[in-house]
């Protein structure tokens, strides 16, 4: 397999939803075709903030790989890995920890912007993992060789933190890693209904794939439109119209014609979001379906999850043999 | 086997001196009857500060290892152990990560003193990794299950901290992991030749148990004494003489004499060097003899080093599996 390596991935602490549809599963379906693409439930990684909680983390393991396969990548063309299951990704961790300063962790626009956000939900200190999760992306990335990392533009500090990262450990130990690029996602952040900059898996502002079409409707009739626009015939304003970044994405063919409408009055909102709801409906038809299927086949699920993870660590094993050897770690050979 | 686990071991570093041999290697030898001991090669660790000198680790791994089968350590009675052929430990490391904050170790006064010193002797900036040791120690020790850590008086906050952290992780996860407790080492730490607080594999100050004969006689003959006893009758002071602490620990059978001696002026510096370094070089002969036996077995024990480490994983791995357990991670049995 000559495919260049791409890393990708999800946090298993809930159901995926239409922020992750447009913001990456999308592009991973197209990327299958072109790079050899490892896709990481890092189940390890959740716990970083849901240590209170593994049951949460537990529970989505499978939930997210259906996720996946629902809309489109196929276990003949992806890796599944399930992080927790692969010791060379805590040793990379441990190993890189000793070049990278607290400082530079703490300068991290990523890690800065996250830990404020934290604070101010919880109120809670920062823990030494969560402090240090560029570096277990670091060794995520590593791992498997990647050379292309598909990210939000939020994430590109953590991605130049791995390139930092990698050059430093060449300088000291040899030419022994690779460093990656950054592919940034084409769709901007989806979203909330409610408005909200960004829709959250605990924002209760998603729209899941796995919700079903009467909740789906349910929730696009009470979304956030034009606060102006009170009754059907006033004329609204789809620039700062929640709904109307949604026909966007669905329905960009007639993005023209629901933007005149809206604008001269002709279209109530109402009938904007039933027209929409049935839009993204029929989009997420085929996907529900799927998903459906796999509803009931955990085992079966589970034991490809464990088979993938097993062939990607194939690599895993060989990128840490490498490390070992520049670090003069090396005492045996399996 | 039932009798309690116990966990010790050096960083390999350099040759083990008379600091290491009073303060742990001599009740290491009495403990192993009593203990089943695993004596840990703490690799990983000693890469904390000296990632860009891995060699200087490597070169010392089998160096410890006889040091420690020198003194009377016997592969029959204890579990030597290669921290970097254990991944489990860098796995704990990572799980516990989550579970204290930067704030808890940043007070660690243990961490505090050396973060201070390491800042006044290279004026470097502190690595993420060198401020989680406390939390790889917790992980060395708990992979192991072990119930008693013999530590010097400076090292008792290391292990309240790795009480704590196992206290809540068995408050998250349910009660998996057992509390260890400090026992303290008897002799306090041993002066440097120079007259400094402590003899360090660094500071140029120490009798390596590889010294030979000669070399040793030299540095005792140089070692700082009473500098108010400036010819050889004087009466001298042997409260602030480093040469008497070394004569307490060699002949503690004559030590009034020496005092008496001393202090009255009928004992010259010379003199007494001289019988101490006699006391010494035959105190350490047989450690020396099996050490030179040992100087060309290096296959041997690599061999034995790693076949301990796979018996030790057996503990290490059980150890891991009840974690996964009670942190849900558990998608296989092997």
């Amino acid at each position: 397999m000559n495919a260049p390596h791409l890393l990708t991935g999800d946090r298993p602490t809930g159901r995926l939803h239409l922020g992750h549809y447009f913001g990456s599963l999308q592009s991973r379906v197209t990327l299958q075709n072109t790079h050899h693409s490892f896709i990481l439930i890092a189940d390890v990684q959740a716990l970083t903030d849901h240590f209170h909680h593994p049951e949460k983390v537990s529970e989505n393991v499978l939930e997210v790989l259906k996720d996946n396969l629902a809309v489109g990548l196929s276990p003949e063309k992806c890796t599944f890995v399930l992080q927790s299951q692969v010791p060379e990704i805590a040793e990379l961790t441990v190993f890189f920890s000793n070049l990278v300063t607290l400082g530079r962790l703490q300068q991290n626009p990523t890690v800065r912007h996250e830990i404020r956000q934290k604070q101010a939900l919880f109120g809670e200190s920062v823990t030494y993992g969560f402090l240090g999760y560029p570096i277990s992306q670091a060794a995520d990335i590593t791992a498997f060789q990647a050379e292309v990392v598909p990210v939000g533009e939020d994430q590109l500090p953590i991605i130049e933190q791995t390139r930092e990262l990698v050059r430093s450990f060449n300088r000291y130990y040899g030419e022994v890693l690779r460093e990656p690029r950054a592919l940034l996602a084409e769709h901007p952040r989806i979203r909330g209904l409610d408005g909200q900059q960004k829709m959250g898996k605990s924002l209760g502002n998603a729209i899941h794939l796995a919700d079903p079409e009467a909740d789906t409707r349910q929730k696009i009739m009470q979304a956030i439109t034009d606060p102006q626009k009170a009754r059907k015939n006033d004329p609204g304003r789809p620039e700062v119209c929640t709904v109307y970044t949604y026909h966007r994405l669905f329905q960009p063919e007639h993005l023209g014609t629901v933007y005149q409408e809206c604008s001269t009055g002709s279209r109530g909102c109402v009938q904007c979001k039933q027209e929409l709801a049935f839009c993204v409906n029929q989009h997420l038809a085929p996907i529900r379906e799927v998903r459906q299927e796999l509803q009931h086949q955990d085992a079966q699920l589970s034991e490809m999850l464990l088979d993938h993870t097993e062939q990607a660590r194939v690599t895993s094993k060989a990128t840490l043999q490498a490390v070992r050897k520049g670090m003069r770690l090396l005492f045996k050979t399996s």
